[in-house]
């Protein structure tokens, strides 16, 4: 087993089987990579709005690799153990026209600077965001010829947004290619299951991969074996918003909505703050899929992440 | 505050305003509410799957109420806090032809009896399944006059299938009509989000319910504050699906259908065990929904409920 390290730059923003591998490992080595946050550094902690809306966001997600992986043949699983992570103390959020799940509701570009205490960020005060960093995109090239962009995941991996995928976790991609080449980057320090803003906590991360090989084994697209190590993420000890529908993304988005309405309410956040706070802690589930024709999304917010409340004083 | 007791029969199968009260409390008070299985007692112990086949599904799902709360209006909001569930130590589930998440896949009727023993049931073992009971259906009588199935959940509650109402959680709902006309029934011993095959461990149920009146609060649907006492539920030290496509619906029935085949393979389940598992133990969740054009959903099994397996044995 050999160690390796791999610095960021150059990063690059497609997936592209044609791509130059930066470093060539064998199967079971560990490699530390440096990634950038998902802007490639365009982003830093003293950043503005103006500088953050004047950014090339044709440099998205700004990713670290190729890693070629010797052996690796399409038919193979490519195990990927996520040792460590370590971010750099701050983290960055953002709304942006046109983008989001709520894009309909939240029009005005809003810019966010997030300080990162070790396991936790106070930044969104009295809101108590645990932190698990992890890497939002983790993908090997795709099987096609061509230069695709990184926002859509797929069966290579690529930008799953998965919060699972923190240190101590595992993943599982199929190979598609010789030698798999294997690109990450987009590091979240938190995110919400949903992400709804379109932004975890953005953040430059380091972490630490193992790389291991199963020949020729079926698997027909990712699957993670997921730490106890993640966030405190259970629907135990919760605010839950319950909604149905007849769609799901509209119930989700509706039950999303709701729950901003909450904490604006209830716990005075700004609108905006509160859409922030659900892309990095809300978990958005499909409680029920079979009561037609309505569907049933809850979203939960851990009571650990919000100061006590009674949500309706008794008179 | 007064103690009440209230048994199942005769049950109702529709929300209707206009049904009569069969109790009538106060605000505070505390209701033992006897609850049939979704079935209304057609289904029992030692049922056949002919039997089975057999019932009145119109009868479904057999609820027990209504009760009238003293006071209560429209505009009011009506707390209803699960104080205590109590199963009878066997429940069932079903597949049934043209009904489920993956109807498409399964078209055989399946009828299966579980063995409750306490906090758990190994009825599929080597599955060791975690029961947390809750009732699939509380809700209040909806606004609009005439007799509506109860199949449909809505803003007024019902068939929510909200796995986190157990023991120790807490239910908010908007009252529509005056003395909000409380319905429940639809017991769960244990259930997945999701519900994919179309039942959770279905059982009868005895609870212990506390009603609380909170008058002229705003609330469009309803709300839970969920218990730290649900069934370890949290996706860490799990195994995790994960799937990305265009529409939610359709990535989260392929997840589904990755998890059955992974069941199958990996652990020796029938592939009707494997769908009834995950109906009452897998979990469905939004990872992304702003990653355009994909969604991504992750489909995740505690450990805890399988034994110890290598997914893919090093060669």
């Amino acid at each position: 087993m050999s160690e390796h390290t791999l610095a960021a730059e150059p990063t690059h923003s497609v997936w592209d089987r044609s791509l130059a591998p930066r470093l060539r490992i064998a199967p079971g080595d560990e490699v530390q990579i440096e990634c950038t946050d998902s802007s490639g550094g365009q982003v830093g902690p003293r950043s503005t709005i103006q500088e953050f809306l004047a950014i090339d966001r044709t440099r998205i997600h700004a990713l670290t690799g190729p890693i070629w992986i010797e052996g690796a043949e399409p038919g193979d699983v490519l195990e990927v153990d996520a040792l460590a992570t370590r971010h750099c103390g701050w983290g960055w959020s953002s709304v942006l026209q046109g983008l989001g799940f709520l894009k309909d509701r939240f029009h005005i570009p809003h810019f966010f600077l997030w300080d990162l205490e070790g396991d936790v960020t106070r930044s969104l005060f009295p809101a108590v965001v645990p932190l698990r960093p992890f890497l939002g995109v983790m993908g090997v090239a795709r099987a096609e010829n061509g230069a695709f962009r990184t926002r859509p995941p797929g069966p290579f991996g690529g930008n799953l947004d998965v919060r699972e995928l923190c240190a101590g976790s595992r993943l599982y991609l199929p190979v598609l290619n010789a030698g798999a080449l294997f690109s990450c980057g987009d590091g979240h320090a938190a995110q919400g299951d949903g992400e709804v803003c379109i932004n975890g906590i953005e953040c430059p991360l380091d972490v630490t991969l193992r790389f291991r090989l199963h020949k020729q084994q079926p698997l027909e697209g990712p699957i993670v074996e997921a730490s106890e190590k993640i966030a405190p993420d259970s629907t135990a000890d919760a605010w839950v918003v319950v909604e149905s529908g007849t769609d799901v993304a509209e119930t989700a988005r509706a039950a999303t909505g709701r729950m901003i309405d909450l904490l604006v309410s209830r716990w005075g956040f700004d609108d905006v703050q509160a859409y922030i706070l659900c892309s990095v802690a809300l978990k958005l589930r499909l409680s029920q899929v079979v009561n037609e024709p309505m569907f049933t999304v809850s979203a939960a917010l851990s009571k650990q992440v919000l100061p006590p409340r009674t949500l309706f004083p008794l008179q």
